[in-house]
């Protein structure tokens, strides 16, 4: 390993651009948007302990979650714009929960006020989950405000966990069965230095998979869990892919934390397991809704992807951590992926609806001439919440606290992994960085008060004629530079053209089909645009125009392909020796992230080449 | 309408080639193969009413027709080669029968055995579906041997159910919920020439469709069971595959019978649908398993096809029907293709063992994918019988009555539908036909005591080079000669070279894929015999070889292609700019028909074309 520590966003400002834009409207709309829908549909009134049998909105076992990271998202929010009503609003929920927690800690809207008697007792009930959020927006509360009254709340809470879990070991099971709180609790040390914290996050990551299987089944149970194999020994990407990235980014904490590198190697296997073989072009991942879950390995069929929101954010969250345990860009290059795909697709443009799954293909004919067959096909709309409505507030928090990916520093090195328009201040040092990155590849980095330490940026798997202008040296793809300087600039260069991309041909889902993307960022076809996307083939060899839709002010590439275009008035047969009549047509692309923003239209990523 | 009527199978001795083998195997194996299974599942033991609660083998709702169809598979294998052992079988299943029918000509061996009080209370339970079955077993056993005993019992039964149905109205539901009975007693009536059948059938027929849905749910279910609309009114193929097809089969023989222009026009508008939105290359429909059901238009799924085998046989009885109505050669086309491809997939190449689901694609590498993920997939080897096991008998009736699709005859004209090695006599005439169809396309027809009438062969819509040795006229795909001599030779050529088809560009599943067809045959790459089918690109400029596969006696062909060839070890990355690295291969197909028949391996109709 070759650590680094997280230069935090509550050292940097987004100070234009891209994100920029993303943040204002998450600030100025989403974040009441979703506590809105959260006080109508009963999530905030459950903190009150109030709700009483044969009353609407019967708190849900991991509603606690849903609250938590909006709590925690308020918090990241409050770090930067402090703001008098909301801080107000947060310590009113927190009143309810210092009110409602038990004499030992334990809090639990569900378990508390709906089945008091079951505390502990279903592993797959999200107990612990819950109590992991609410960790974390403790963490992140305290770091916005300095007030402490939530994180003791929540130290108490940790405190109990550990007694039950750790020392008394009474409860019916024994790790998480959504895992979650191993990384809060990391957090929870992180912020308070002590270090039982850190040692029941290690305690939950190392009890897991001793159990031996009896049969076909539990084995079953035991891969979805994670819970297969020891976690060092685990190679493969397995289970509910929300649990497992979270999971996966807890181990990633304590290698780094611990020196453990067999930890380590885990996780980089079973990273190499997800981006080589079990994740979207998009950085989604879930490839099934059934169990929302990785499946085997090239399996990532599109119309049916899971892909999940939350799933392209804790992959984001596991790529992050593993760049701090050692920067080799092919973590970045992922987390990317998802940040500029499989994340932010799950979220309207204008920042009010979500997807909790994000296939990469929707056919309306299909959907229309299936829909008397009981099968399930992802929504084709964002909604404003979901029953189970993790993903609004874990995207909220996710954009929030997004300039968390842009840098991170040890003793000689500062590591640039993300390009974001920012300006960054840590002790003596000032970063500014200008770009309009993710739509251009120029990059103007002045860095202030570093001279004679190194600089070392990303250059990404999709840019091979970069050009940076110092001397470099490439090291698992990052270019490392010296910095002469005190005021020291860099001009990063990295060329993005729109090309077409293919799966490896073991993805039998994708063969004879391409995906256009520009630098980063995705692009998909949508039937609002084209004429019959699954009937129309791209020709490669032609060059791709650019544009902008003023309509949702995206970027547009316009590429030559043909319909085939027999009609069947003059063609009574449906199956016909093959013909070539196919007609010229242009078809338009739009990022993926802003598909499904003008109705409800067929959609496809991967497309048939020509 | 240009009505013709059938020259039956009785009067057709085939005398060699395709099907000669088929029904060799159809009787020396396939015949005791399924009554063995029958036996071994107590099917025939529920005949006696003797099982009792508590004991295994539970009768099924659906048992009398199995039962049914292997009896009139018997009849029709008794009909061509009288066999006392098998006679005497037969007499043992009827003497049950008999033993055990009511009073009031009532049987069923679920119904009066295992729920005695609940006779006629439940629409969709089959009864009078095994009823229609028992009858065409009595009327094919009485062709056979001129034993009427079955034939009276039956007599009795359908006059009972005329009774409940037609006169008293008593039973819970007015229509048949799994049609069948409808034909059964065309048939009986064709029989018996008792016209009370004939008015039974279109009573049947007639009450479909004129309930008023009360909701969308019961609208659905009316769709389901083709009692959206009134027949007449019917446009689209609607419901259960099998029970769609039996209906139309009825309602055809009842537009003949009774000149119901209206209902011609029903089933034709229907046949449309069917033929060029709803049906696969293969002549199989049903597009999910959900139901074994239509869906919309040009909905058609390779890999999780239902394709029932019993649906595709249902549909060549449609087809045959109306080409007795209207010798149009869509019809036989259709039927021709069933025959070949998606009715005898059904059954393996040993005669022993059957596929219930015909899908068009087999994929191991996504079933082991998914294999932990709950999701319905078609089998992908043979089995000797099912829990719903209607399709052995089915098949075993359909090729031994094989012989039924060739002729049909009027005042005028003699017309010939398909084309086996075979020789015809009936009246003073007498056609021997020469060919070694469906592998070559090169027919010696010979007709005697037949001068002055003419003969109307049909040309394939898949040929489109044939030449015909005397002069004629094409009418609706039938090529019209007069015959001009008592002794009268006529060589029709219809050359097969092996072709690409494609789909329809509606078709989304088949988009930029192409099949390969040779004559009426369409062929298949199996696993077996390729690298990776699903990686593999055909080129369809190339010449394709002909040749032959020893192990499994079958013609094969082999196309050149290229196989996309990346390696992982070279390329980690799962998604990366498209490559030109294809390699050139061999692809080699075997005719569909005898997919499954080398072990378990991938399979695909539909391959990519370069």
């Amino acid at each position: 390993m070759n650590k680094s520590e997280r230069i935090g966003f509550s050292d940097i400002n987004i100070t234009g651009g891209f994100w920029y834009n993303r943040q204002k409207i998450n600030r100025e709309i989403t974040l009441d948007s979703v506590r809105h829908q959260f006080e109508k549909t009963g999530r905030f009134h459950a903190f009150d302990y109030a709700w009483k049998e044969g009353e609407p909105n019967k708190p849900h076992i991991f509603w606690d979650s849903d609250i938590a990271k909006w709590l925690e998202s308020a918090a990241f929010i409050l770090h930067k714009n402090p703001d008098e009503k909301l801080m107000s609003y947060v310590e009113s929920v927190i009143d309810c929960l210092e009110r409602n927690i038990g004499d030992d800690g334990y809090f639990n809207s569900y378990f508390d006020v709906v089945e008091p008697g079951a505390r502990w007792t279903r592993r797959n009930d999200h107990e612990l989950y819950c109590a992991g959020h609410l960790i974390e927006a403790a963490v992140a509360y305290y770091y916005a405000t300095g007030k402490d009254r939530f994180l003791k709340l929540m130290c108490r809470y940790a405190d109990y966990i550990e007694k039950v879990f750790k020392i008394e070991k009474s409860a019916a099971f024994a790790t998480p069965g959504h895992e979650e709180l191993e990384l809060a609790l990391v957090k929870l040390y992180l912020c308070t230095k002590n270090e039982r914290y850190l040692t029941l996050s290690e305690f939950f990551i190392d009890n897991r998979g001793l159990g031996t299987p009896k049969d076909y089944f539990s084995y079953q149970a035991r891969i979805y869990a994670q819970d297969h194999l020891p976690v060092r020994e685990q190679t493969t990407a397995e289970g509910h892919c929300v649990r497992a990235c979270y999971l996966y980014s807890a181990m990633a904490d304590i290698a780094k934390l611990c020196d453990d590198e067999a930890l380590f190697n885990a996780c980089d296997t079973i990273f190499d397991n997800i981006s080589r073989k079990r994740m979207y072009i998009t950085g989604g991942i879930g490839s099934t809704h059934n169990g929302e879950r990785f499946t085997g390995d090239f399996d990532l069929p599109n119309a049916t992807a899971y892909a999940e929101t939350c799933a392209a954010i804790s992959l984001a969250m596991f790529c992050g951590r593993m760049s701090l345990c050692n920067p080799d860009s092919k973590y970045a290059d992922i987390a990317e992926t998802a940040l500029y795909n499989g994340t932010i697709s799950g979220i309207s443009l204008d920042g009010k609806r979500f997807f909790y799954e994000n296939p990469l293909e929707i056919n309306l004919s299909e959907r229309r001439a299936t829909a008397t067959v009981s099968k399930h096909v992802p929504i084709s709309q964002r909604v404003e919440v979901f029953g189970c409505s993790c993903c609004p507030p874990n995207v909220t928090r996710f954009i929030a606290s997004i300039a968390d990916y842009i840098y991170s520093l040890n003793d000689d090195t500062l590591f640039v992994h993300q390009y974001m328009q920012s300006e960054a201040a840590f002790g003596d040092a000032k970063l500014t960085m200008e770009t309009d990155y993710p739509f251009d590849g120029r990059i103007n980095l002045h860095i202030e008060g570093m001279a004679g330490k190194t600089v070392a940026v990303r250059i990404p798997s999709w840019c091979t004629d970069f050009s940076i202008s110092e001397e470099y040296e490439i090291r698992k793809g990052y270019a490392f530079v010296k910095i002469t300087d005190d005021s020291f600039t860099l001009n990063i260069d990295l060329p993005m053209q729109a090309k077409w991309y293919e799966a490896l041909p073991k993805v039998w889902e994708d063969a004879g089909k391409i995906a256009l993307k520009k630098g980063p960022i995705v692009y998909c076809a949508e039937g609002v645009d084209n004429e019959n996307i699954f009937a129309s083939f791209v020709d490669i060899f032609e060059s791709i125009e650019e544009g902008f839709d003023d309509s949702i002010g995206v970027p547009t590439l316009t590429a030559s392909g043909y319909l085939k275009s027999a009609c069947e008035c003059c063609t009574p047969l449906l199956y016909r020796p093959v013909k070539g009549d196919y007609r010229p047509i242009k078809m338009r692309f739009i990022p993926y992230y802003a598909f499904a923003n003008r109705g409800e239209s067929d959609m496809a990523v991967w497309v048939h080449k020509f």
